[in-house]
């Protein structure tokens, strides 16, 4: 099947903004994307599967299964100066690179259908130290866009800090241009252990976007919404090193015994 | 090719519920459904070939070679409350990440051409040790489900227990609800030694299977029908072992002996 | 581009029996489907190309490149009891498991249209030892069928002593019932190592062969034959050998000297 | 995706010449061709985006975002015997065997449209020690087509030295003749470490090329365009490493923490 996204409600959008928050370096994006989507009560129309994530359900504690996913939301712009959202956040990404471009070309393709010329991909950039007070660098999908955004405190210097963004917050970005899409990435500064999500780091890249989105969340439900999800982070990344042990243990073959058997190759 | 069926008659079946049992720990799932299979005398209909199985045939005692497939068999509901049921059985699951997702889709969209709108996959649960009476765990498909099948003896507190499930019993589980099929994933408690088939989790995945479906067999034959599968069962892991011990071999370059050459690559 | 097959001449044969010999162990279905082809003057008529060869080409003593692929010749029944023939020799087989079944579906399309119904794959058995008198092991396409074939001095005890035939020999004979077709592979009991071409083991299966296609041919020039060929397939697989190394070179980063810098990933 | 080709301009072109340079071994091929786009002033019509490339885009000093690529420039033949080109150059090549085949395709293909029936293919050969006066090797796509390149201070050795030619290079020129194209590979002497590009032999080639193609070039510059590169071009290896790297990190499950847990496996 590859990567096939399954459309439950086509909503009407006028000039939708993209915003992607998928797993990665301090789950900054996830946990940042799924706060907007949870305090805009965001709604979901569509789902994507793709055969390059694991391949294993999840337990959830009710006995049902979940099959890993990306999730499509939206919410209305009602304010003053608030658009029309598309939101991106999910418990996967690709595990092999080829997947990465499938993955990101399927939901390009898909979010073009709704107009979107704009987007805004989040994720954390590892630095090795734990921050007082992290910054959010940025990283725009065209020379000299920097300065549309220069307003919301977003640090411009990631030319030099970092060489590459790994993942969809970097494809997306990248390969938006093919679309038609013009954007930027938010990374917010966070130590780097891939274990454990980083809800300061999050909180500073939300700071930026509630600027950008012209929009109030209530800061203060963030670190109990990061306890919510860290259980269930915990849970897959321990199931993913489970899962790749038990595949590794599965098709290497034991050495030794097999030594002294009588050799019997038919090619 | 990737993956394609190959059927070899049509049947007229009335709302079948679709059974898996394919190889995996313990053998547990391969072991029920191929029991079934034999006991009710169910006919095979369709083969599902795979470029994500091994690149090899057994070699039979028979001179012949059986190329690594999967099995579709049926069976009409004869007396009261018996529904018609799919059989699905096989010698091998995908040796890759991407053939999991790949052959569960096929499998899928197969089966829904004859109706299918409930499923029972089949499996083994690793617990390390031993146990005089192994539980059966269930795990469903949709949060609530696990009311429907309280009456038959399958312990729902898999949440708890396990994290995932891994391969075919629950790819078809999780991605059926696409497809508008609804299920549950029968685990037998195991040891956990992926070498043994282990009659006696199959057993008791079986009694609570012949309660579900309202059927009774003659579990008297059961170890004799394991013993029958035995053999093949270890011929297919040893040489699968072999087979990839050799293409390792044949791959990675011996070391040393090339390092005083002549350094000659062009790029 | 995956798989493709280029045909320069569209040949028009009579029920053709398809010979298949590639490399593999001891180089002994090679090397006799290639003495049949050149004693014969058989006519090259297509060759097919495939991405799951090895990226690179070969230089030729004359600078000029040679890319891996494999060749179909034709060579037409002449005397009495002789009948049309398809074969299929090369410089390669696929790197990967998939690369097998995709390669082997290819080349049944192919034959198929020109009706074949039958077919004779060639290849080594690896028994660990240097035989004086090499045995031909037989293994067919359908149980019962080894009968078909008892006069030609084959050894049909296989199932005692082999587990599994690895690669295109093994799958075209295999998957070959699905597109209508029977056969056998014959195997030249060989010692097993990979590097050096057997072409005791390649007389013993060409013996056999004789008998089988009712052809005569000089085997007295088979040694020399060999030692032509043995530059060559000495060539391929130290270039093989050295070409992986190289990739696994500039994949794998080296680690220790990285260490101390800073961390600098996004994700 | 696969591989795709983006064409922002349609040139006019007669029985152009095509020039390919990607990275490769000191970076030969890549310096060679750039320069040669820089000097002619070639115009961008095309790039090609693949799946086969890293994962990841480039952040670059502007704090924009560079994903990586192959680009199709052309120029026009102005003087006498001077032939209309299509250079391409890039930032990779595929990071797997199958990528390259699909590239090489795609390329094939592509420039096919123009009426290309010629190519010159660029790169070093890794010979294992500097040398002051490197030598420019051939390889033709052809036997007897080195008769054609012999006035061009060409050596035609490349058969007894060099097996292979790995990547792009070798493959355009191999799989070129199933398109109805010739053309010959130059590889310049180079030391072999993947890291330092070469000026030296990317500027043997260079000297061979003028006199090929029938145009003048200012040498002088040749140092400095390459320490330009020099930056970009480390940068892009270094952070494919440490990408690398962190892809293994992140798949390979820490071993010794995990061994005492309770197993729960399910399959």
């Amino acid at each position: 099947m590859a990567t096939r996204i399954f459309e439950s409600e086509k909503p009407k959008l006028k000039d939708p903004l993209f915003i992607e928050g998928l797993p990665g370096i301090g789950h900054v994006g996830r946990i940042t994307a799924q706060f907007i989507v949870d305090e805009l009560k965001a709604k979901k129309f569509a789902e994507l599967l793709s055969s390059h994530f694991m391949h294993y359900v999840l337990l959830q504690q009710s006995s049902s299964v979940h099959v890993l996913k990306n999730e499509f939301y939206y919410a209305k712009g009602k304010g003053r100066g608030q658009r029309d959202l598309i939101i991106l956040v999910g418990d996967s990404q690709s595990i092999d690179p080829e997947g990465h471009y499938e993955i990101s070309h399927e939901i390009l393709d898909y979010i073009k259908k709704f107009g979107v010329k704009e987007m805004i991909t989040l994720g954390g950039l590892g630095i090795g130290e734990v921050k007082e007070k992290p910054k959010v660098i940025g990283a725009v999908s065209d020379e000299g866009l920097d300065k549309k955004y220069k307003n919301y405190g977003i640090t411009f210097d990631a030319g030099n800090k970092v060489g590459t963004i790994i993942g969809a917050s970097g494809l997306l970005l990248g390969l938006g241009k093919v679309y038609g899409m013009k954007g930027i990435c938010l990374l917010g500064e966070t130590s780097g252990y891939p274990i454990l999500p980083d809800p300061r780091a999050a909180e500073a890249v939300l700071k930026v976007l509630m600027k950008m989105l012209n929009i109030k969340l209530n800061m203060g439900k963030l670190d109990e919404k990061v306890k919510e999800m860290e259980e269930f982070i915990k849970k897959i990344e321990e199931m993913q090193r489970k899962a790749i042990g038990q595949m590794m243990q599965q098709q290497v073959p034991p050495t030794g015994k097999e030594g002294k058997e009588e050799l019997s190759y038919i090619g």
